[in-house]
C-alpha cells in the first residue's frame, strides 16, 4: 500500500534504518518502533518501548472488526484522524472531549476515559498525555471481567507518568508501552499509525508473532 | 496567575528545577525552555532552543494586540486552543486546514501557510511540524517587506527539517527556534502556551530583555 506512505516518509524511515545500529525487533515491532521515532526525532524510544506478547495482532485484529480507538486528548485523536478515516474509518473518540469540566476529585480525561471504558471495554485505548487517565483505565480494568483488546500507554512528563505505566504493565492487557518519563501525543499517534499501516498492509492475514 | 497554573503542572515545573542545572536563561526565557520540557520530558531543548533579540517581547506584544496565531498543523493548534482562550482568545487558524488536497507540486502545509501569510502577514506563525511550511515562509517573507512578529520554529524530523531551521535563522524575524531534528507539535505548542502565560501574568507591562 504505497500510498499511505508520502516519499518524505520513505525517506525518514530510510535514515532512521542507517542509524538505528543493532536491534532485536522482529518486523512488526520494529514498523512501530521507526514511527515512534520518526515522530520525535528521538531515538531513546528503540531503549524505552515495550511490547507485550500478542498486542501487535490483538490490536490489528481490533482494528479490522472496527473497534473504537479511544485516546485521552484531542492531539492524539487529530493525529491518528487522517490515516484511520483513509483506512479502516473505525469510530474514533477523545476521552477529555466527554466533560466540559472536570467533575469533583478527576481530571477530564480521567472521567472521560471511565465512561468511554464503560461503554467499550474493548476498544483500543491510546493514552499519549494523561497518567491519570492510565491509572483511572487501568483500576476499571482490574474492577472488570472485560479487557481493551490493546492499550498504547504513552503519556508524558514528571508527575505520576512512571508510576503509571508501572500499574499497567502489571495488568494483563495486550499494550504497548513506553517506560519512564518520555511519551507524548506524537509517539502515541504515531504507534497506532504503524498498527493502521500493517493492518492494512497485510488484510487477512494475521501471524501470531509480536 | 495562578488559575493558569494546575496543582500537577507546578509539581512537574519544581522537578525541571531541581534536574536542569546551570544554566544561563533569563526569566522569561526559562518559562518558556521549562514549558517545552515539561511537554516532552526531554532536558535536550534546554541546549537546542534559540531565542531571537526582542522576540519574546514581540510575541507579548502580538498576543496583546490580538494578533493571529497561525499553526501550521491541527496538534498544534490543539495544543494552544485551550490556554489562548481562557486569556486572549486571539484568531487561531492552523495553515494545513486551508487545502483539501494538495495543490500540485506543494504540500498543504505548505500552501496554506503562504495564504496564511497573505492574509496576515504579521501574525504570530508556529511551525511544530511540516519543515516545507517553514521553508515557504522563510521565502515568502524574503519577497514581502512585512514581517511576521513572531515565529516559533520546532519542525521536527529527519528530511529538510534542519535545513528549514537554518534557513529560519538567516532571516530577520523575530524567532524562538528548535534547531536540530528535535521539536514536534507539544514543544511548539508549549512555546506558544508559555509566551501566553508571561503576556498575560504580566498584562500592560512589558519589559525589553529578551
Amino acid at each position: 500500500m504505497t500510498s499511505l506512505f508520502h516519499p518524505i516518509l520513505l525517506e525518514s524511515f530510510a535514515t532512521i534504518d542507517r542509524e538505528i545500529g543493532p536491534h532485536s525487533f522482529d518486523d512488526r515491532q520494529y514498523a512501530i518502533v521507526r514511527r515512534a521515532i520518526h515522530a520525535t526525532a528521538d531515538f531513546e524510544f528503540k531503549e524505552a518501548i515495550r511490547f507485550s506478547p500478542g498486542a501487535i495482532s490483538s490490536g490489528i485484529d481490533a482494528l479490522r472488526r472496527g473497534a473504537p480507538a479511544i485516546a485521552d486528548v484531542t492531539m492524539v485523536k487529530q493525529g491518528v484522524a487522517g490515516l484511520l478515516g483513509k483506512t479502516f474509518n473505525n469510530p474514533l473518540l477523545a476521552a477529555v472531549d466527554r466533560f466540559q469540566q472536570a467533575p469533583p476529585g478527576k481530571t477530564r480525561t480521567e472521567a472521560g476515559i471511565l465512561e468511554c471504558f464503560a461503554e467499550h471495554p474493548e476498544g483500543i485505548f491510546v493514552i499519549g498525555n494523561a497518567p491519570t487517565a492510565l491509572l483511572a483505565l487501568c483500576d476499571a480494568i482490574q474492577r472488570s471481567d472485560r479487557r481493551p483488546a490493546l492499550i498504547v500507554g504513552a503519556p508524558v512528563g514528571f508527575v505520576s507518568v512512571v508510576e503509571s505505566k508501572q500499574v499497567l504493565a502489571e495488568t494483563d492487557v495486550p499494550q504497548i508501552r513506553i517506560d519512564g518519563r518520555k511519551g507524548g501525543s506524537p509517539v502515541a499517534a504515531a504507534i497506532l499509525n504503524a498498527l493502521i499501516v500493517l493492518a492494512w498492509q497485510n488484510n487477512g492475514q494475521i501471524n501470531d508473532e509480536g
